[in-house]
């Protein structure tokens, strides 16, 4: 079976190197099709002031959904059918997921189980039970695969239902000591990759993984995990995507319990049992997870070229520095779509890098 | 050196059965001193519609007063002198304490340390480190001498300055493994007891204790509490004076970290060291404790008696069930102070019971 032309087009996009997730948005956003976008990066590129970017080749493209599909994997692309909603909120979301398994665990309440890859085994205990407990009440654990911690929330879930988010492609196993678990996760769990088949898992890509998995679920939990780990990052792109952050207390002598204590001081909820986490869940009634405010700069792009006065105002505004895109545009004194459009034409152009939390600078 | 008068008439005012601290309080603001409240009680308790209770003899008094002396301790006077001055922001301050040691230590910032007396090798080990650090910032440690958390916080502020408030008499040894601590205390810190010397302490004189633990520190730390213990019970008591509630987190996996982990699920400010202490106890500037807000109905008793008709609307409004002095206030329509005055005389007649909380209802 041949993959559509417009996912073909997608994977030609956010494949090539050089436009990340809000770029993609933004092109799509403007020009209405992955197609017409491609077609527009070489002017747009040379109004930024660069050399296009390569355009990822459409045979590759090609290949790559041809080995999903014999992966046994699928896409699901963003703004469409199955994609989740949840995930689909953040500024920098995934374009398109690789995901292989049970579908139907997305459409249930979501909350990710992450800690410290050497947590203690009282740790994982605990991680797996909870895991367990979630799973009755039919809630879906979202993990990283990750030795401790994140093993022990996807064994405790995979009778009820666990989505396991890796760094890599979906036929990478990493670590490698988890390959059966993968293989078991993708049978009868969920398994999501942002990168191509095969790609092997650098360091930059765990916390893409992360913003995942904190972007799927409706919270997350941290289980024991040292001051400046992954754990906390994914706490922290929860928080920022206005999800529950939770943490699992421990002593204050066991040097392993300091990353979440230091979380609950900064106003993360203490979790004791899987019933605190429900009680985030469902406040009132049963509900969950009521719809979130969209994100502030999703302007549409301003239909009309920004003039020449709004782009050397925002190259002049721009430095080596990151600076929050909200703050160009009051600067700048301009439309937030035409500012938009000078950034995407001076990241098209190579000239401009983004940042986490909104921020931007000229690319060194 | 024989006690001066007003102390022993003090005495006799609180050491008299069914006058409690609140009743002495009201009784003083009314009357102006102790002397005349003692001549006012018969006919005070006649138009609250009892008995009059029977004043403490003098000769008892003055043979207390002496005990104290003998023993090298002294009485501090609610309103007087060197009196702390948080404790007195209680509406159930104690009248008269008995005190021996070292006084200056109520001159520097407070706080208390308090926890279970079955607790965990390591939570002491905790608690006494914690006592350590704060001693050495100047701050004394209070406590209540009771095993366990208590020992270890004394233990570990003996040399920087620690305060032990104790259920029983000045006298009283409990629990008798302590005679030797408490004799420490009294010589290097401060010990200080409510009840009259000789006084063995029975069940409910522990929560009385706890309210002047917790209300004489400007915020108490709980480390290590099972639920329902007494130790939440000083949590409490320090909320309710407007004091920070502090607690060390634990493991879920362990029974004894349970009360605490709520404390800090119901707001309580998670603490990992005395750093953490220090930030609440200095939160800009290294200013401690500001004036708090008087009580609210320490309203000054109507000048006047109150009229027959506040009274009968008084009663109709009280019951079995304990209600809130403020709502009494509010449903009679008539001053605070009046209606206080009808609650005290009830009270002298032995027809009123005082609650937790503010609360009164009929005496069963």
């Amino acid at each position: 079976m041949s993959a559509p032309v417009d996912l073909i087009d997608r994977l030609r996009l956010i494949r090539t190197s050089g436009i990340g997730p809000i770029a993609y948005r933004q092109l799509l956003m403007r020009f209405g099709s992955a197609s017409a976008a491609l077609d527009a990066i070489p002017d747009l590129a040379g109004r930024g002031g660069g050399k296009p970017p390569a355009i990822f080749a459409k045979d590759k493209a090609e290949r790559e959904a041809a080995a999903v599909d014999k992966l046994g994997a699928r896409y699901l692309v963003l703004g469409q059918g199955l994609y989740p909603r949840a995930l689909a909120e953040l500024e920098n979301a995934p374009p398109l997921l690789t995901v292989k398994g049970n579908l139907s665990l997305l459409e249930r309440p979501m909350i990710a189980i992450v800690g410290a890859r050497n947590a203690s085994a009282a740790a994982c205990r605990f991680a797996r039970g909870l895991a367990h407990d979630l799973g009755r009440e039919d809630v879906t654990v979202v993990s990283g695969l990750a030795r401790g911690i994140d093993s022990a929330a996807h064994d405790g879930s995979l009778e009820s239902g666990t989505v396991a988010v890796i760094a890599g492609g979906i036929d990478f196993y990493y670590p490698p000591e988890n390959e059966a678990r993968q293989k078991e996760i993708a049978e009868r769990g969920l398994l999501v990759a942002e990168m191509s088949p095969g790609t092997e898992p650098r360091a930059r890509h765990f916390p893409y993984r992360n913003r995942i998995i904190a972007g799927l679920s409706d919270g997350t939990v941290v289980v024991e995990a040292a001051p400046r780990s992954g754990s906390l990052i994914t706490a922290r792109l929860a928080a920022e995507a206005g999800r529950e952050v939770m943490a699992v207390p421990g002593s204050p002598l066991d040097p392993r319990a300091q990353g979440c204590n230091q979380l609950i001081r900064d106003g993360a909820t203490l979790i004791q049992s899987a019933a605190d986490v429900l009680e985030m869940l469902r406040p009132i009634g049963g509900g969950v997870a009521s719809p979130r405010a969209p994100f502030e700069h999703e302007a549409p792009l301003d239909p009309v070229d920004a003039d020449e006065g709004i782009r050397s105002r925002v190259e002049e505004l721009l430095g080596p520095s990151p600076v929050p895109v909200d703050e160009i545009v009051r600067l700048a004194e301009a439309s937030a779509g035409s500012v938009q459009l000078v950034l995407l034409e001076l990241e098209l152009g190579g000239r401009l890098e983004r940042h986490a939390g909104g921020k931007v600078s000229m690319a060194a």
